[in-house]
């Protein structure tokens, strides 16, 4: 029974991303078509994801474009957002893909750059048996409710806690 | 500042496994050297991670060898899970690798199958700059405290729970 599911993995801990990173890794050796398109991050950064899509032949999408994100120029802000969910609704509509990953899309809401009506309407119209992983903090309660699987990643222990610098190929 | 660490992945949520394999994702998207030790699965199993780690070039170990875990026979259980531990110390000190991921690994320490002591003493030993993952639910309140990066996965909604089945090339 194939079933297209929403996830979200949403919380204040890491793992989020990664977490979606790891699906995207499971369902490429699965055979299945995926694309993970990224709010927030800029095309110019050189994310150790970004560079494992290449080798791989996965579509990975900064929707960055170079623009600053909170910009506190919420005009430009929400421009930006709503041409990247424009991408975004183009790859879920396309019938193209088993797996599409929405990184960090909840920022969008809480920063109410995106109307959560239209996102939900989106999902909830998508081609069956589509998978949708959406990832970020503070996921709204509507996407919660909407959604099949939800996971909080909670933060137990950090080491920034500890002074500890991000590591590269670990957080990056 | 490169220094490795010691990460946990644990709780009754989804994303322990896949935000490890996220990681190995990122890490080997960076050039890292990277391996990934499987308590509990089977080496007969053809799980989407093993078949994107061969695809990818990743040594990806499946340390079941055709036992059955949890066989209710508390030796068997352990002399599988001591001769898994043996493989994981040796890549461990092998000074091989920058990533280890010892997926699973709680479950034996849950079950009595390792000696606690041990696993900390290998991980306080371990080659300089060399990260480890643990996963598994259950982490021992010890390996917490010895870890420098610990994440709760939260089971906040579950498709089990709506009685839909595990979807291929997501759950597995």
């Amino acid at each position: 029974m194939r079933k297209g599911l929403v996830i979200v993995n949403t919380g204040n801990g890491k793992g989020k991303t990664t977490a979606a990173l790891g699906v995207l890794l499971r369902a490429w050796g699965n055979g299945m078509r995926v694309v993970m398109l990224q709010f927030i991050k800029h095309t110019t950064a050189r994310w150790g994801e970004i560079k494992a899509a290449e080798k791989m032949g996965i579509e990975m999408i900064p929707l960055g474009s170079g623009f600053t994100w909170k910009s506190k120029d919420l005009e430009k802000d929400k421009a930006l957002a709503r041409q990247g969910w424009e991408i975004c609704k183009e790859k879920i509509q396309s019938g193209q893909y088993d797996l599409v990953i929405l990184d960090e899309l909840t920022y969008t809401l809480k920063y109410g750059w995106l109307p959560l009506d239209e996102v939900l309407q989106v999902l909830k119209n998508r081609p069956e048996g589509l998978h949708i992983i959406i990832t970020g903090r503070d996921a709204p309660q509507e996407l919660i409710d909407f959604a099949d699987l939800v996971t909080e990643m909670r933060k137990v222990k950090h080491p920034y806690d500890q002074g500890i610098r991000a590591q590269l190929g670990i957080e990056y």
